[in-house]
């Protein structure tokens, strides 16, 4: 409800409270450069004279004082705010905003896009449910920077934060149009081009391993064998499917709440704002985002979001899944599957030569386990909105993006520093290959079930191989041995 | 891995280690008729006369003593063992299998099918992961029950488990087919079917309710207006996307691991099995199936679920806004906000008239709690599969199918015992509006945001309706007031 | 709101809807033994001559058909309320319930309590969020058995299930009551001693093994050595920190809400109620109940139940990992880690020998995964409650029951068919032990790290023993060798 | 494995690999002054100058890109590092490690306690699943800062990393000391003091309210009446337990791994090595820690992390209940509840007297979700540790410490700013309560539960109170009225 409004901002005229206390916290924040006055309709406030916000952050700052500085709203939402204040000065200005205003805020908008005013927004994620302070905090910093660009004073709101940069907007349709924003370019130029180069590298091994034969294992049994490609054409397939799943939540993702303003109405907006907006956010970021074709929903609901988690987990189960996978058979030197190679990036141990941690499986493992829990924030937040209004935006907004940043920077770091160096160790491999019993399925159609079964049986409780045990129970000879146990044969249906 | 078999049953002989504790427990299952003799390489077991199942049934039974009755496998799952039974032996045909056998077992299929077999599927789903128990529990069954189609007695295994009833397949492909044929069959005919229903019947609402203008609500605190109508269009559109969201999850559902065998590589099977057995089983459920594209991931994976369970949290994240909103708004009679008329289904208390509880809302609103837990287990399960298997695949299935059923059933309880009976409280809603300070918005045009602000802050001062406030601060005259308060002006955006 | 209650049940006649569909249902539950009227402040209803329900539990039926019959209301719930019905009976005989009608309503109860009478609770966890429809159920069953008990028919009220049965009681505090008893006892009587058998049979595992010295390992990798006695220990370990934390939770599970009544006041109760009910369940179950200090906590919040959950979930995550342990370390028969043999206990594979799948493993973990997943739907529910009264009552009591259930079961299973039988294979732990590269940390001090690692290196290129290595390059001599790589000196501290 | 070691870190000679993106990474890094060069065992390798960590730390900085700078190591981990790298210089003295170099170390450690070198610890959450990286990162520091403080230069290991700083230690027993030292200090600190200040808070509310009776409300309908104060009652009795809650589970959060080294047999330690340390650090921290009782379970698992985070989100269950009761009873100004009158911290509405959004409660709430997804990435992680190492260290510490500081700040941030100021709005209240049918259970003993039953019906049909329907129907005179319907006997039980 930052909306509605610009004048009688003088209301109320309750005097600064800030006691000694929190003026220290104030002091550590200032750079030591003195303050000055802003005021909003609670009245006069002190804010520190360096920074470019006003009298509604500095507000929150103080009553928000909820878990410091690594607690700051995401960059990426800072950013998209940057976006969407440039595009409502642009369309505005169709609707009558003076253009020297207009372009000085999308000038400044645009300092805020291109990541160049960080340093003035302070505020945590643990404010007000509907982003508003920080709506208002991108309103005061450009509004400030703006009359700066046009040679006027700070605070003195030669532009106004809300009558020109908050124009046509509330808080409640901006904050979940920034969110949208920012989770939907995170998406496409973090987490799909890091899937899709882990995919490619996945890939190539499965490739590069086609003809490799080893051991399968069912239950961490034992199994029938399968090529090493073929094992990693299942991790491969599972990447892709995984950005098919991502890709599939974008269409909802794409969806613009603005325009709606307070409650999903349009009220203080002309028609066809919504339309106008939606389409400047596309051309700014070349991303196609339409306006939601239900305000209500959209102000009302993060189930884009919900949705959008949902697939990041499944991508989680994958990577969980196949990092695991990949640890196990790297694992040893001595002592383990030992079948895959893994490259050493760092001293796994300093007397232990061979010992390599898997630490980018670790890396990524841990990542997975916290986009999992930030996917039961996410829908527990999403399941509590009430009437107009859903009222935990910033956490959603920041669980996700989070779970985008993470998982896009592992998977990049565990592809960069361990599949795309992953070699077969084939030794190990052939080794585990032959001394398995469970080549003797290939022996069935040869000596029957019963034969086969006892050679397994004998080699199994004698230790031997499947060969020496055959030989030994005189049921074929080495050369039919050979030439009926070739796990070659082993790795596909048979043809008709 | 029940797969690679027929021959060779009798390779262990160790005698049935079954104790008196246990023969309590079996003759209680037991419907008094006896016992006969069945046996699997294990040796025999005496498995009750009554029951169709065999000896590797018996010994799960014994084994996995969890949970009790209401721990069985889900219905949806035994079904789906007889579609794909009765698939099996029809392509079956097409690569030798005797046509007599075949058309027997296709014919005890299609009663596991229709759920008329029920009663001799006693597995629980705290089993082997793979649900190789419950893959063998069909096996002996629809063996049993063929043999005695054609004249012979159960347990002479004229009909063979392994050998003809299993033909081509493992445990590891069959299992997943099963659960995929399963919750694909459930979503189709349960789910959406359900949640089209209430989403006509809110879309019904929203058209019903569309003049009727009340007061806003955002942070849970009063907000600018709008219509009855378009907060119900917000959960209207919540629904449609909630449909789309499944829907657009089950391209990967669709996908069979049938072919695949034990682990992927289709071993045992012959060229072209996999797809004829999708075709199969599409034209016999009706539903666009497809052999996977790649097997690998189809048995050690299953992302498709841990998705599909993402989309049915997302759902649930939806409908319980929706009934939390349902159930405030209908609160009252007198000391809530009385917005709505719930029907009243029940004595909600013997002495209080008007005293309705919102009971559909509650159990639906459990139900959601319930698909966000099985979420998390769905996940959990999904990242921990091991190299070529996944076994976790009985409480995936189990937890997805409860999830769909339980939505599927609370959605249409909670459509036509409450949505589609709902009232809008005219007398309240009207009273609410018009006691609203929040219309004071409208005024700002004409007399100014100061004294608008003014009239506000007296009226909440005062505790009087905006129109005395304004007349008794002389701004402007009661017509003037009627002429510019005008709440249906301020439901949207202004034309241009 | 159950209470409050007993005359004036005649208030609205509306008559009874039930339209063809729900009569196809009805019947279906029927034995086929016809109807007879129950009435309430409904009015009158048709109820399966053969059942003892009455009216309201007939309307919950109908009005919540979700889920189907293994939806049902656990059966700790149903015996839980025979015991509080027994207990009030009891007590309000103190207050001057008829002695003959309350040794009546007690005897009735008992056999509910004893789940003689567990056919006649029909009802589904997704009622009402309060189990009213329960707790009617309860009465009415009650109140039709004891009126039967005393020579009068069903649905004449001899017995009333409001007056009689339920006097002093509302629903709002029975079923919570009926919660706590239901959890507290499942706990003490299966859970506790599941974990108990479990934890002494690790124990004695740990001490079998004691003198077993294996290879450690961390990340998965090769490590410094350990037994295989002090690896078990710590299994041991963290099943009796499990039992500590599931027993820490009790205290607040012993606090009953009876007496509470409708919103916590205690109104139309008599002073001294709450300790005298408290007391007499405490009787009756053998457990240290005690009246809640604070009955408005009691009835709006079942943090006592989310708190449970949460040790539940530690142990599962506890289990889970001891599972996967063993899994692995079982894991071959030739191409895993096989260092231990598990008991065999269904054929794992028809044609192989030696390959025993870790099922129970497998169904335990499954059973943690789904214990996960009900925390979340505990939490979400415990979370969600409303000014005086939490309503996701049922879900959150089934999910903890059942949790409770398959924790028990699964870990009594998992220790009868696994743990207890599960041997060391001591040629393989030896032979990994000593091919092991970890045990040049042991030369260190005689021949200085520079060396030693290169003995090491030189071993994992060349691919031989330490002790191979170690004499080629000429640093020690076999019996320096032997005399300073000492496997059993690397388990434990230097003594000073 | 960061442990045994010292020398030998020469043994691979890799040169830098560092390519040109890396370069520009690092240089942004450094704060200009150029570059030193340090080595570990994979080599040489350039840090920057004005940087006290060395080659270890620099490695996993270029291998680990993840997440940026928000994602670097919880600072409670850091100053935990500072505790136990002073309390073991302390400890290793007794043990013969040289007294200057130990008193160097605990000055240079005191520092990093102090958090004084904050600026040197640039690791990010996600690296190797045993912090192994981070414990380097405090071995380099604090070597490099003793070295200066001896006179010696950065780099040249006059004081050792690995030979000294972490003597006795490898970071497989030193990270989980150091979580558990920085969880139970912030818990002890933090967190319950915050809770028992809210807990303070809403007792003193609980007092001050004792005397305003208001309507009830269960399953969010009107119910029978309560006092303001009994319902805080609730909400204060909720805190309290939670607070006991979260002291259960400190005796195992108390146990430290210190002294168990690489896989828990406490290899390379002195016997009474981890009681001393464990001694040091109780002393140091004055909490009561103790050596665990079992060191593998200590390295193994993190069930204590788990169970404290089912206390941590249970707390958050009770918070998000009473902060969602608080803001609707807080809703309105006309058109919610209205009953109680929130503190206004900032502007709600530019526009709108009275609207007070409740963003202390949407901080909170918000909190709360996210600490219920936080224990579900730690349980996760608790559950997939291998053999004798947990390899999920990093997440579940830093989940739990972000958990434990939210939770603490935005309690102390909810009191100070919501509860403290909450004041009842009596005339609202009252209005309610009088306005209620709920009342006219009172009048059961006058005149029959029939009548009582049409007055109320008559009322709500018409709309009156219940007493102009009483006196309408002529059951009683006003002065009856009065003389019977007395709230003030209706909301605790009748005296015998």
């Amino acid at each position: 409800m930052a909306m509605l409004v610009g004048a009688s901002r003088r209301l109320a005229r309750r005097s600064d409270l800030v006691g000694p206390i929190r003026w220290g916290l104030i002091r550590s924040i200032s750079g030591g450069g003195g303050f000055r006055e802003e005021r909003d309709t609670f009245g006069p406030i002190r804010v520190p004279a360096d920074k470019l916000w006003g009298a509604q952050t500095q507000r929150s700052l103080q009553n928000f004082d909820i878990g410091g500085h690594s607690e700051r709203m995401p960059e990426p939402i800072i950013r998209a705010f940057g976006v969407i204040k440039k595009c409502a000065a642009k369309v505005n200005m169709d609707y009558g905003l003076d253009p020297t205003i207009a372009h000085a805020i999308m000038q400044a908008a645009q300092e805020v896009a291109d990541g160049k005013l960080n340093d003035h927004f302070p505020l945590v994620i643990w404010q007000t449910g509907s982003g508003t302070q920080s709506n208002m905090n991108a309103n005061e910093v450009i509004a400030n920077r703006a009359a700066e660009i046009l040679g006027h004073k700070r605070g003195q709101k030669f532009v106004h934060p809300n009558d020109h940069v908050n124009r046509s907007q509330s808080s409640n349709d901006t904050f979940p149009t920034v969110m949208h924003i920012a989770a939907a370019t995170e998406i496409n130029s973090r987490l799909i081009p890091s899937l899709k180069t882990l995919h490619d590298s996945l890939h190539s091994k499965s490739v590069e391993f086609k003809d490799i034969i080893k051991i399968g294992r069912t239950h961490t049994q034992d199994a029938t064998p399968l090529t090493l490609g073929q094992e990693f054409s299942g991790y491969t397939t599972q990447v892709k499917y995984g950005i098919e799943r991502v890709v599939c939540t974008l269409p909802r993702m794409y969806q613009l709440a603005q325009g709606g303003t307070a409650v999903g109405t349009g009220l203080n907006t002309k028609k066809g704002f919504d339309v106008k907006i939606a389409n400047a956010v596309a051309e700014e970021t070349n991303l196609p985002f339409v306006t939601a074709e239900n305000k209500f929903e959209a102000l009302a609901a993060h189930d884009a979001f919900v949705e959008t988690s949902g697939a990041l987990k499944t991508v989680s189960a994958s990577l969980m899944k196949i990092a695991n996978d990949i640890r196990f058979l790297g694992s040893g030197p001595r002592c383990g599957l030992g079948e895959l190679i893994l490259p050493e990036n760092e001293p796994g141990s300093s007397i232990m030569p061979g010992k390599v941690n898997p630490t980018q499986c670790e890396a990524l493992t841990m990542v997975c386990a916290q986009v999992m829990g930030n996917d039961v924030a996410i829908t527990v937040s999403g399941s509590n909105g009430h009437f107009e209004l859903n009222v935990f935006k910033p956490v959603i907004a920041s669980a996700l993006l989070r779970s985008v940043r993470l998982l896009a920077d592992a998977s990049a770091s565990f592809e960069k520093n361990c599949v795309r160096g992953i070699q077969a160790n084939h030794a190990r491999i052939s080794k585990l290959l032959n001394e398995s019993l469970m080549l003797v399925t290939a022996l069935n159609p040869k000596i029957g079930y019963d034969k086969a079964a006892a050679v397994a049986k004998k080699a199994h409780k004698e230790g031997t191989t499947l060969k020496e045990a055959a030989l030994n129970l005189g049921v074929l000879t080495e050369e039919e041995f050979h030439q009926h146990v070739l796990p070659e044969k082993m790795i596909g249906p048979v043809e008709v």
